[in-house]
């Protein structure tokens, strides 16, 4: 599947402007003492992980169907966990991996980064009209995220790298880079502390 | 310093109960897979970065202290850094790492995760009687600390641990319970979407 074929992806669509700014992202980078080898780890990290995609995605999605308090984000009008709400979310989801890794991160990737907090938050549901039944994603499993989709994530990256210091390098490189991601789309939830 | 010795430091003092329940706390350790190992392992660290407590919170101090939009959060009523407000934070924050190891993570532990919360937002600066030029900790900035207070913790653990499955499983447990301590302390930015 190539990114345009993908229902609801509007990256560099002529999306609104995030309230998050470069200089915003700069000083977050600083706080997680971001380096050019990061950079560099992280563009090798993409490369063993774009053609492994759906296998961290199956991974993703088990643990999310098996924890109720996870799946409810995918309830459609219904109450019931909805199938094609799942796949559309999922299709995004894959994609945001191989952008976080692969795009230049300037203001269009800080405004598509926005376009997603505000489907988690203040549009839920609505890109793919599933008439959902949650107001949004709590921010709570939002950040806890962050432990998950870290730590599956070594696995697949020893399988392109049998360099145990690459791997370290790469492993840290996403770390810091889903950190970020929460940070950024932790934004509308408190727009006036965050 | 004992933990009576520290001033503002009010764990078990009869605080207001934390709006976060026991019920809430087990979904959020499902989401990290917490496991029995975990706490065990979490209970070594403990033994281990107990004594080194002073030292961690050097480097962390030294961090904030380089990063002139992390050291803005201890700016007195004058807006300058607040010597005073840094000393009273530093003795809470080496509290937090001894209870956050060594405490049964209960209703009362809970409750006071929620009066740091707050501390971080709606009573800024009131526990120091500092005249906080800050209305709050910056929510971006309390999320992407989940990585420099991982990373920096693993060599603190090497020194008491030989073994590296050791301090693996130590560093695994304590990046969960730092992620954890985040997604509770945020409940306040944002309590109708936590």
């Amino acid at each position: 599947m190539t990114a345009t074929d993908i229902a609801g992806y509007t990256y560099g669509q002529s999306l609104p402007a995030s309230p998050v700014t470069t200089s915003d992202l700069d000083r977050l980078l600083s706080t997680l003492l971001w380096t050019d080898d990061d950079a560099a780890a992280l563009e090798r990290a993409g490369a063993i992980l774009g053609p492994q995609v759906e296998e961290i995605l199956d991974l993703w999605y088990g643990f999310v169907g098996s924890h109720a308090h996870l799946v409810v984000s995918f309830n459609g009008a219904d109450g019931q966990p909805s199938g094609a709400y799942l796949a559309a979310v999922r299709a995004r989801f894959g994609q945001w991996i191989r952008d976080l890794c692969d795009r230049p991160w300037d203001q269009q990737w800080l405004d598509y980064q926005h376009e997603i907090a505000r489907r988690h938050t203040v549009t839920m549901g609505r890109t793919d009209a599933v008439g959902s039944a949650q107001t949004h994603v709590p921010l709570r499993y939002l950040i806890a995220f962050v432990w998950p989709i870290t730590a599956t994530i070594r696995p697949f990256l020893a399988n392109g790298s049998s360099d145990a210091a690459d791997v370290d390098a790469m492993h840290t490189a996403w770390f810091k880079a889903v950190t970020l991601t929460v940070a950024l789309w932790s934004q509308p939830y408190a727009p006036d502390r965050w």
